[in-house]
């Protein structure tokens, strides 16, 4: 069929103007007196609608005015200007064929509807204003993220989904399995994995940064980007059982280099979004969290600060009293910490780094003061934490010694040991969550918002 | 740290000959006389190696000497033009600084390893020639597919992964759970989900299509890219149990529009690994697959044959003797009717379309004759199927009867209908399977040699 899309309209119109030209899209509002009509139609490449206006000259003249919201049709008519009305042009109609009726029980009728109501029409939502905001922008957002690192050489690694090691031991995880739950097969006293589909117990991946690690000391900077899994309890705005993540890693790189990426990365996905969708993000800017634009303008142009965790603690003692949870060097930091430092204290993005070896991961690279490892946390004004990462411990002893006193098995690590066996280097990687990043463009407020069909305790739906 | 790649050096030399520069990479091979030695290192950016040139002058010439393949190093010295050797250039070393000595077990010796080996270690594999250019064609892959449709306007929808109904009813499954496996609760005689962490019984996906064309009525066009899964016990070159897949879904589209799409898709592809990388295909058409890029050009420069499938049969009965299994009107294609239909009879890309309803899926849309559906399989030469697709069926009753027939429930599939009763629209899409595309851009033979850390029956290695 040869249709031409809403926003070839508004961004080529110059071509269009005063042309035949037919469009597919759907009823947002229709309504008309006794000779004409106005229909408002979306088809879901642009944020702004288009306006058909229809007479009665059309022979299904009756029937187009029948229609309901939510029914599809396919307009021809000439895209005429329209200097004094909202709208830069319409579509006189000269035809108007009904694709698909809408019923008369269409649930986005025009009016607002609470975003909880929403979330239980999760085939529907994308249809409304809010949420094709919210997915476009989801999709350049994923695209700048490919490009960003595309352009730099890096390599993209599908890490696998589902894996029989639990990473670094963190969090709650789902598993994976064809054996018979009415009647799981036990040998003595235990269930005999190996009459499961993989000979052995498998779960869905937490994180795919040991896997990572072993592509970027193959290809020098790699990165992931795929979903992963928390079985956490959690009933938060924050938390999804399912969620997409990036994780780049850079061999012959320190915590420094590792810094920069972030930095760049970040600002250049930013930088895309406000490019790609001014539409949409003015939109969020203007109904869903005014201040928006400015406050990404901002990250944008500033030189984000770097400051130890030490001088963090330092800072934040200062003014103890302010906090519910009072910090001290040692002690994790909340939320609030972490808003204060970036929106308070230096009104911009700030890596807090070298963290107390107790509080971070095993594979962290240890400092020379014996107490601090090199991580990275990425703070942000609006939301606190949106990255962390760190130099990884490229030492094969000191790793292995820190594996010891955390408990795990050099046996199921031997492939992360090999690496620092075999030609280990300086290396550096990070993880962002994607629907985090998702939330900080467009201020939503709730992770189910920002994920086409949320997956959270209790719920699976489609 | 201020390296830079190997890649950079090839691609601009002018800007660094004669000039001093700072590489990081792996010992591919080394050897020296007395006073000076030779070393090649990767650095994973590029397909071709560099060579090193050091001398005894450098303080550790001793101690370079002995490095291993796979140690880490970082240089520093001299580009300089080479017109009489192999490569177009070395480095004349100042400096050789060793990141990380290589143990003398360090299984990638410089001799040729069967990729069977080579599975057992696949966190070192991607160091190798072949795997080194079989990945990064990978990702090149990976963002040619989202560059394709992203300048094309289609929204990239995250469909989900863990998923409470079973799509099309297509295969096995595995199951996603956090029930205690050695202790099931139990309810009435069966199994309580309403334990479980969704709250129902809850699977991995096997494709994204039916959520995508929730999105499809909404935006458009769309594509999914994410993986997909199949619990089917099948040990052969072209099945995994983890996979990426890339579904695209038109909406205002018949499945006319489906073959422009995938045809252009498929030479996009095509052009872009040719463009990009064209020193690994050089490679895969020298060493893996004779014949590969006078293939892929053939492919790209073709206009694809577009035939019914009772047309095919005809066709194939013509020459029935031929081949295993003897076809009929009403019978599927095999691999064998497939091939010959691709590389003998037409020698290009064949689309068979409208196949009988009873071989198909129950969305695809009904044809006129009562007795096809708007079906269309893709034929590539060298691999046969590479695509499958259809145009959905967009009536309502239609649909409803059809999911009577193959006994699907009209509850579990109330979301689907919906998308019939609300704004219906002619919509056509296909599913594109990642892996199957890769094998056939490099000719690799196995399933296994395509993915980072492959998923098969008994394997869930790393």
């Amino acid at each position: 069929m040869e249709v031409v899309k809403i926003k070839e309209l508004f961004r080529n119109t110059e071509q269009y103007l005063d042309k035949e030209v037919t469009v597919g899209g759907w009823i947002r509002s229709i309504r008309d007196s006794k000779t004409f009509g106005f229909i408002v139609i979306s088809d879901g490449s642009f944020f702004e609608p288009l306006q058909v206006v229809y007479g009665e000259k059309l022979e299904n003249f009756q029937e187009i005015t029948k229609q309901n919201v939510g029914a599809a049709l396919i307009v021809k008519g000439t895209l005429v200007a329209t200097p004094n009305a909202k709208q830069p042009f319409e579509i006189q109609a000269a035809c108007v064929e009904i694709e698909g009726v809408s019923a008369p029980d269409y649930p986005l009728q025009k009016k607002r509807h609470s975003f909880e109501y929403l979330r239980t029409i999760s085939h529907l939502r994308p249809r409304t204003n809010t949420f094709q905001a919210v997915f476009r922008i989801r999709s350049l957002c994923a695209y700048a993220i490919h490009s960003f690192f595309q352009e730099r050489g890096f390599v993209y690694v599908h890490t696998p989904i589902i894996t029989g090691s639990d990473a670094e031991g963190a969090g709650e995880m789902f598993q994976v399995t064809t054996l018979d739950m009415e009647n799981v097969p036990m040998a003595e006293g235990k269930i005999d994995y190996s009459k499961d589909f993989f000979g052995k117990e498998t779960n869905l991946t937490v994180s795919g940064q040991l896997n990572g690690e072993t592509f970027a000391q193959a290809f020098g900077n790699i990165y992931t980007f795929g979903p992963t899994f928390r079985a956490e309890n959690s009933n938060t705005t924050r938390h999804a059982a399912e969620f997409w993540m990036i994780e780049p890693e850079i061999a012959f790189a320190d915590l420094d280099d590792n810094m920069d990426l972030a930095e760049d990365m970040l600002k250049y996905v930013i930088r895309y979004v406000l490019e790609h969708a001014p539409e949409e993000m003015n939109f969020f800017n203007s109904f869903v969290d005014k201040g928006l634009i400015e406050r990404l303008n901002n990250v944008m142009n500033s030189d984000f600060e770097r400051i130890t965790y030490t001088k963090a603690i330092e800072l934040l003692e200062e003014v103890n009293d302010r906090f519910e949870y009072k910090v001290h060097w040692g002690s994790d930091l909340q939320t609030e910490h972490e808003r204060y430092l970036t929106e308070e204290l230096y009104k911009k993005p700030v890596f807090v780094t070298d963290y107390p070896i107790e509080i971070k991961a095993f594979y962290m690279k240890q400092n020379s003061d014996g107490k601090t490892v090199a991580a990275m946390d990425c703070l942000v004004p609006g939301i606190g934490e949106i990255i962390g990462g760190s130099q990884r411990e490229d030492d094969l002893n000191k790793l292995v010694a820190r594996m010891k006193e955390t408990g795990l098995s050099e046996e199921e690590y031997q492939f992360y040991l090999d690496l620092r066996k075999y030609g280990s280097t300086r290396h550096a990687g990070y993880g962002l969550g994607f629907e985090r990043c998702i939330m900080y463009l467009t201020g939503m407020g709730n992770i189910r918002d920002v994920i086409p069909f949320p997956r959270t305790t209790g719920n699976a739906d489609l």
